[in-house]
């Protein structure tokens, strides 16, 4: 009986890993989107976010059965807390690449993103997806130092980010007000991912060592 | 004993409910410090957002115990849970207050919204802290009816963002870049206040009725 129990919580756990894996490809295939100017993977991400959505589902209904069947206490308890915590972030996470698809979407056939912008937006997507990828393998081994670390790397979001600022409110942007506002929402719905993905990591820190993670 | 847990409970409720009164003041600050450029209204939201924080951590905190030493099941099981889910929204409110806050500050002496946008941006702040009143009212009175009506108003707040770009946007916008990235993420940040608000009220329904809150 308690063995079952225990196969359930390690099933919610793989879970939350399978969703982080579809995070991951949603981050990954937004910003291909949004970097081509590509309306039909932009519409897959889109689409998909249903799969996500119905993912969160489950985990919500497997966690809270345990909680009222199984009546768990100390760890057990954390762990199904956590996950239900983790699992809404996620499921925003998977929101947050729907929003980078839509303004990818809503410049086709332009980019959205000006050329002399691409580096940093570039840069700024690819951390988020690192990060993403990261907390993956972090929630698979439940990994308290790699937690620990992403942390500290969620500091080079924030430099891109400004750096983002410093780029559009130079005087010689070119653009127009349009882009500006594609860019300065994009910014931050990367920042949103890695900044939830920082604290889906802390969770498992919490779970893992009963430290409440540090606030988001 | 069951009476005591039963009180333990409502005081959860009654602390929700608290915050709630501190979110609402929060945003109506935040948008006075926006509107009017005034730095001291502006830092005293910034400053007044830890108290948030710890509102929310000492509802985590029994919130946790609740369940660990009562081990609910059916109803107050529920009430828990969505109690834990609507705080760190409630919490997540508060930070958005804070962001606006920080752009209100970032351009003071000026202020941050240019003043044909005011009645735009004023009536999108208006929508939010009422929203946020009205949801305050709602987990008090557990209030399924209003929950829903509450709901439906989101409509508005769409319309009003979409109002704040067709005017950003438009070809005569004489304000620049800055003013522009800062009405996008002002207007972002409302329309988050209030998707959480809906995303709360929607908790209480599943509190009271077990029927599963429509997707945030």
């Amino acid at each position: 009986m308690r063995e079952a129990f225990h196969d359930q919580l390690d099933g919610i756990f793989a879970d939350l890993s399978d969703i982080c894996g579809m995070v991951e490809v949603a981050v990954h295939e937004a910003t291909k989107a949004l970097m081509t100017g590509d309306v039909h993977t932009a519409d897959q991400v889109i689409s998909g976010d249903k799969a996500i959505d119905d993912a969160r589902e489950r985990v919500d209904d497997t966690s809270f059965q345990l909680l009222s069947l199984q009546q768990p206490v100390a760890g057990d308890l954390r762990m199904i807390v956590s996950a239900l915590r983790m699992v809404s972030e996620l499921e925003r996470m998977g929101d947050l690449s729907v929003h980078v698809a839509k303004i990818a979407r809503l410049r086709v056939p332009q980019v959205a993103v000006p050329e002399e912008l691409r580096p940093t937006m570039g840069r700024m997507a690819e951390v988020a997806e690192d990060m993403v990828r990261r907390v993956r393998g972090i929630i698979i081994d439940r990994d308290v130092e790699a937690a620990i670390e992403l942390g500290r790397d969620d500091e080079v979001m924030d430099q891109l980010r400004r750096r983002s600022f410093t780029e559009l409110l130079s005087t010689d942007w070119q653009h127009g007000v349009e882009a500006a506002v594609d860019i300065a929402l994009l910014g931050r719905y990367y920042e949103r991912i890695a900044d939830h993905s920082v604290s889906v990591a802390n969770r498992v820190v919490f779970v893992v060592t009963g430290e409440r993670p540090e606030r988001d």
